[in-house]
């Protein structure tokens, strides 16, 4: 990509993944002036995007035709598939693009796409974000990066389009990917400690909402609490922001970074029996807050 | 007491335990101008205030004779002694006088306590404080009050003076102390977590303080993950601002209201296990923060 001009900084991207995460990000980047080539596996979801000025790509391969491409899937498989799969980024980026993996991976497959982007002579990028769906569609997610500097300072600008705020922590992408993981890892926490005083203090007659608002205008005023503590004083789970399914899959990848790291994580391994729990008792189409729901359960209260 | 004229407002008020955060809240009564008789255990701890112009009352009895007396104590036995005890709080004060418990205890004494002071028509409110000791000598803390809403209407100009705002949500004394008690369980738990997601990115070679920017400038921006956070991140826990033993017994305090209310609490189960071994391994002088260090050490990082 040519650089030097302002006009030079609308770029050509790929997006690959259209879900609730991905369809904003991607609307960002059309807003921002770049020019944006979509890709999702289910094709009817690029509508919206191509009604704003998207291009429809057929093919991965497509989608892999200008200067950075982005993927944001849902789980390690998806990823590896289009990264690794025939016509995937690795048969398909030309040499120095820029795959930014903003997907909430394991830190192993973020070791082996490096590898293999690097062996190709393209460049990666970890991107992965901080923010629900409706922090995506704003242009308000939080971006956490790691990669080579020169790659970060390329894919600036399309981070830019996305974030309200890029932290670059490291020129070893996994970094980014952990950063996010434990990320996860502290807000399943929330909620779930959330969810054992609120099961406490209701059942002595405390009313949830005048506890919550206790604690989000004193040591707690963190958007965490107050997202995650509306949503279990409502008791509301459906339709889900984030699904438990997705909330299971971050705390196995979390352990498998303790794994690798040798750190044990006794709350996580809670948190991991908690996500099984709801979802072997049919939570699996519930908001990931619905663990907080449990501990009121386990004390006769649901 | 008399009301109705603005000079009236202000207060003669007892102030029974001299520690970090009761010398604090008694100096804040001192400065709002209340008329103030401290009594402490140990006296030499009176000096400072009595030199602010506190009277010194050479026991509970003496500190008893305004209109209302402040408890400000370690634990249960020591509020126990103090309010029972021989020449304590039931004995001494008259009736329609009111005692202000803001001790962290247990809701097993609070319902004691309640029932003693309605025997001998005294009047009791539970009013436990959320900050540390630098917050109450800024009279910044938060005060959680429960009780009768005659007695929390007259308390007011006391509990105005030693906080920043005054929650009232129960008159069920106990409410305020089960409320406390579950924040400093999630308190507790906020450094548990912080500790272990510390310990995996910065093993991963993530340095501590840019993980701690990242999360406080995100979803996590609240006071407690900032002050609990730089602990970990400075790896400094003397002098302790609030002891390690102290996190234990408020554990076992919120584990016994569980077992009171019949509420399981898996975290708070694991927290409490965390603090036995702190103080096992020689954590008495230790800040509880303390606990957040042990993923680390795990780990093998420490």
């Amino acid at each position: 990509m040519s650089r030097g001009y302002f006009w030079s900084e609308k770029m050509n991207v790929g997006f690959i993944g259209l879900g609730a995460m991905g369809s904003g990000m991607a609307a960002k980047l059309l807003e921002a002036g770049h020019a944006v080539t979509v890709f999702n596996r289910t094709p009817a979801k690029a509508e919206p995007l191509c009604a704003r000025g998207a291009k429809l790509a057929h093919s991965i391969t497509e989608a892999c035709q200008g200067d950075a491409v982005f993927t944001m899937l849902a789980d390690d498989n998806a990823v590896h598939q289009v990264v690794f799969g025939a016509g995937g980024l690795v048969e398909s980026l030309a040499s120095g693009k820029i795959h930014i993996s903003s997907s909430t991976i394991s830190i192993a497959l973020s070791e082996r796409m490096e590898a293999a982007h690097a062996e190709h002579r393209q460049r990666y990028l970890a991107a992965p974000v901080f923010g629900r769906p409706d922090a995506a569609a704003a242009g308000k997610l939080f971006v956490v990066a790691a990669g080579e500097s020169g790659t970060v300072r390329d894919a600036a600008p399309l981070l830019e389009a996305i974030s309200q705020k890029t932290f670059t922590i490291s020129d070893k992408p996994q970094a980014a990917n952990l950063v996010k993981l434990s990320g996860n890892f502290l807000i399943a926490s929330v909620i779930e400690t959330l969810g054992e005083a609120m099961a406490l203090v209701s059942k002595s007659g405390v009313d949830k909402d005048a506890y919550l608002e206790i604690l989000t205008s004193t040591l707690f005023g963190a958007p965490v609490y107050k997202t995650y503590g509306g949503l279990l004083a409502r008791g509301t789970f459906e339709p889900a922001g984030f699904a438990a399914p997705l909330g299971l899959k971050d705390l196995q990848l979390v352990l498998a970074a303790g794994d690798m790291l040798r750190v044990p994580l006794p709350v996580a391994s809670l948190l991991r029996d908690r996500f099984l729990r709801l979802l072997a008792q049919g939570g699996e189409k519930l908001d990931w807050a619905a663990i907080g729901s449990l501990a009121a359960k386990d004390a006769g209260e649901q």
